[in-house]
């Protein structure tokens, strides 16, 4: 038996999100039964970073064991074959010793986060960005956001059906860059609390378009209450980019 | 009567190309229903450049005259409404004097042309670039592109269904430039000839993947044959940027 580490693509949108659900198609399933059809057998395949519906990913990774044990660049070709015509891609496919765990050897992911900060809507980007038509001061969105980087508890940040145990969490990067019309948030940490990615961009929006300053981000990152943070950022906008291990 | 200038974002995939036609939906079509429902006015809308069927835009210009003088900002905010769902904006409207014409008056056109190149299918930019799976050198492809700027016959890169009158042409830039797995192609020409940009991307291809030197690129734009040079790359990857006109 032998274990590959993949490395994935894909677009959220015609997805439940990564992991199996009963009320329609997800990512899991799309790969777990492109595997099948490729070598015949039923695998579990274990991500390191459950994406919600919509959201999409240029770098998630994930693990499968497989009986026999195919060339990995036969793996990645098979599987991209039988996933079609899925808006889902191996970009990658190695063998990996069979300790490696996609989700606990992780030490670090990185997300994206896209606006479009513009009044005309989005007709290339459609699903792939948050249309934000209020111009932003994305300045004052990096400025603020430093206020959320470093050992916090992100209780403020984190949606109600998260399941980690601690709301404790190290930001090691919250940067907010514009580029013309576009406003690109870069955030990495070591793990990341259910919605916490969308519930920070949904509030550096308060003080992109002025409603809030960065004391307020510090204000609501204190009170350790959901409620008293701003609303959560549409899937749309969101990419996982990379998953990082130790060497 | 007032003219609007629009400045204009499409996905070409959903349509048959800029122009109306029986065998389809255009992009015409649609903004100039949409113009219809807006204020009534049965127009037509003339762009600066008409796209293939598949060819996408980030800043299409055309023109169009509205006997009621509605402020540019509803104009663009109205037909934006009227053309949802369609993946179709106006990202600008402004009034203009009657001597401006959106094809006439353009001095320069630039488009750029998108390769990724990797194994793995595009899940996220299906029908927005070319997928080349061979690897290719992009700087090879840069060399040889500097043998087309300039003034040249390009009946080589002409399309036979071309209206042009001549095939003479100035290409002022042709740039090839890798960023990771994706190569981008930007061209710039006060005019160009139909299927030029695809045909010389197809071309350049050849170069890219060690088929053709630059010398085989000269030798294809000499022999003023159609047949002499590649193929025809496919529209996915075409982007009408901007439209130049004199201030």
């Amino acid at each position: 038996m032998t274990r590959y580490k993949l490395t994935i693509e894909y677009d959220g949108r015609p997805f439940v999100g990564w992991q199996r659900q009963s009320n329609g198609r997800s990512v899991q399933q799309a790969i777990e039964e492109a595997v099948h059809a490729f070598c015949g057998e039923a695998v579990r395949v274990q991500c390191a970073g459950r994406t919600d519906a919509g959201v999409h990913a240029m770098g998630q990774v994930a693990h499968v064991d497989l009986t026999a044990d195919p060339p990995p660049d036969t793996v990645r070709d098979a599987v991209n074959f039988h996933l079609k015509p899925q808006p889902v891609a191996i970009l990658d496919a190695v063998a990996v010793s069979s300790d490696f765990n996609a989700r606990r050897s992780a030490v670090s992911r990185s997300y994206r986060y896209r606006i479009v900060n513009r009044r005309a809507p989005l007709a290339l980007d459609a699903g792939h960005a948050w249309q934000v038509t209020r111009p932003l001061d994305a300045d004052a969105m990096h400025r603020a956001a430093q206020e959320l980087v470093g050992h916090h508890d992100f209780t403020s940040f984190r949606a109600s059906e998260c399941q980690a145990k601690s709301p404790v969490k190290t930001l090691d990067r919250l940067d907010v860059e514009r580029h013309g019309a576009e406003i690109l948030i870069a955030a990495e940490a070591r793990s990341f609390l259910h919605h916490q990615v969308r519930n920070m961009v949904g509030t550096l929006r308060l003080v992109g378009d002025g409603k809030w300053r960065a004391t307020d981000v510090t204000r609501a990152l204190q009170a350790r209450d959901r409620s008293a943070a701003g609303p959560t950022a549409p899937a749309d906008g969101l990419y996982l980019m990379a998953v990082g291990y130790s060497p």
